[in-house]
């Protein structure tokens, strides 16, 4: 028995583009709807067959869908709820895929009517590329999407948008929405945060030039620019959605890199020993987790 | 006509043994001989036959090579100059593999004998593993190897060296050495100073448990964890030997992310959509120059 059988994706992007995949793969017989601001991705859309029918407006996508689930930027959420609100169907959920949970409760929640459930979600999953060509219906498999249902939130439609993450491969979570925005500060919005510093500031330097840091890149510096590659949009809505939790870590972050500043400054040697040295347990467990590649070097190719 | 025909390899971890394999491959007449100042790394070498001859000294590795390269941390390099100096061959050329070279051309050519030729090197290769099981024969490929000889240094001897990494599949640069310590704090030592930073601080709040940290490492975090997992030691040596550059290149970044911290306190959305930006551009200049994977994701699997 199929949770859903009239999915509405709404931004048709790299993680909306995988979701269709992943629903025409694992549940075939649902019906697909879909829509994207952009009218050069909605006739992509069509061209490739992302969905059964690509809508002009994000409100006739949805009707009669019993699942719509926004895939857009965090700050264009409460628009595109406002838009769809008025054609919405009793009992329909409401779902996302925002990096962000509490703000995007707080600007779609009062916008949803009465009889229908919004159930935030947030598959942590992606590449650095953007866009309906850049998806790909695995990009779920054994990652974890975080539910952050609303207090008094239907248990049923919990538990229907449960089903549907896990029939694509999704392993399901249920998390506070001001806890997940917590965590995620860490293990996505300042890892992004940082990349971008970075790259940015290798390509500012006078002394060493934009050639210099390509060539020699693989000396680690082309690890950060993968995620620094990410979607601008995207990322600058989240910085500016998540705001306290990130300021939050990366004051952390900046205090710990004082320290190491310091011990280099002081030529300590065993402050830099200690830190390099319980590192490595990390990556350890990530791998045995099946959340990151276990070959060396990524896997990257040296031919 | 082989620039070198007996190769001494001081040192079997990551990089020496991936050298030892090399040769073996392309120069398979070379005789090789080498030495680990670690018992268990030359019990090893000899179980996996890395080279024809693994001595109990490192200067008893030396006598009769006409090529010895030092692969061992950047603050082990003058003793094992020390040790090997009284039994260098008359026209022997040392080198090394070094990540820092100013200073190590300041600790290793005072003790190199007359008569012999030191031309420092440095190939930007490597993974997040150590030890002599970690190496391979195609490290080197397509990776830069730069060069940075001492002012007055032989042209022959620098010639040979770029001809022996080139056999082995490296592109040759030549630089001066405090200029290489500076890009390379930019392309390297930063980055990883910065990972193993973000690493440590994860592994420290309060609010957020390891076990969520990796659970929900894919949204970027596992990206640092690989590099935090090399070498402690090795790392902890170029932060000592490259104090100058790195306090430099690290106030640069520090610059950077206060800018940037001030942008998302004051909801700057404009600046951070600036910087995310034009960030993309450098990476698809690595990955067309081939210092990186074009695959998304690094090429990870998603099964």
């Amino acid at each position: 028995m199929l949770p859903f059988s009239r999915v509405a994706i709404i931004g048709l992007g790299l993680i909306g583009s995988s979701l269709t995949r992943a629903v025409r793969e694992h549940m075939p017989t649902v019906r697909l709807t879909g829509h994207d601001a952009d009218p050069a991705v909605r006739a992509r859309a069509v061209e490739i067959g992302l969905v059964d029918d690509v809508t002009d407006q994000a409100a006739t996508a949805v009707t009669d869908a019993d699942l719509v689930i926004l895939c857009v930027p965090v700050g264009a959420m409460a628009e595109v709820a406002a838009a769809i609100a008025p054609e919405l169907s009793n009992g329909a959920v409401v779902s996302d895929v925002g990096s962000v949970k509490a703000s995007v409760i707080e600007a779609v929640q009062p916008l949803l009517p009465a009889g229908t459930h919004f159930i935030p979600a947030h598959p942590v999953a992606g590449t650095e590329h953007s866009g309906p060509d850049a998806g790909f219906s695995t990009l779920f498999h054994n990652r974890w999407c975080i539910l952050t249902p609303p207090e008094g939130a239907d248990q049923t439609a919990v538990a229907r948008v449960t089903d549907f993450w896990t029939k694509i491969g999704a392993n399901v979570e249920i998390m506070d929405a001001r806890h997940h925005d917590l965590v995620l500060a860490v293990t996505s919005h300042l890892p992004h945060l940082i990349a971008y510093t970075i790259v940015g500031t290798a390509s500012d330097l006078e002394d060493v030039t934009q050639s210099e840091v390509i060539k020699y890149s693989a000396g680690g510096f082309r690890d950060f620019t993968r995620i620094a590659a990410s979607d601008p949009t995207m990322w600058r809505d989240v910085f500016l959605a998540n705001r306290e939790a990130v300021l939050e870590i990366l004051q952390r972050f900046t205090e710990d890199l004082t320290a190491l500043q310091r011990a280099i400054r002081w030529g300590d040697g065993d402050a830099l020993y200690t830190l390099f040295s319980r590192t490595r347990e990390i990556r350890r467990s990530i791998i045995e987790e099946g959340q990151d590649d276990a070959r060396p070097d990524f896997g990257r190719t040296h031919e």
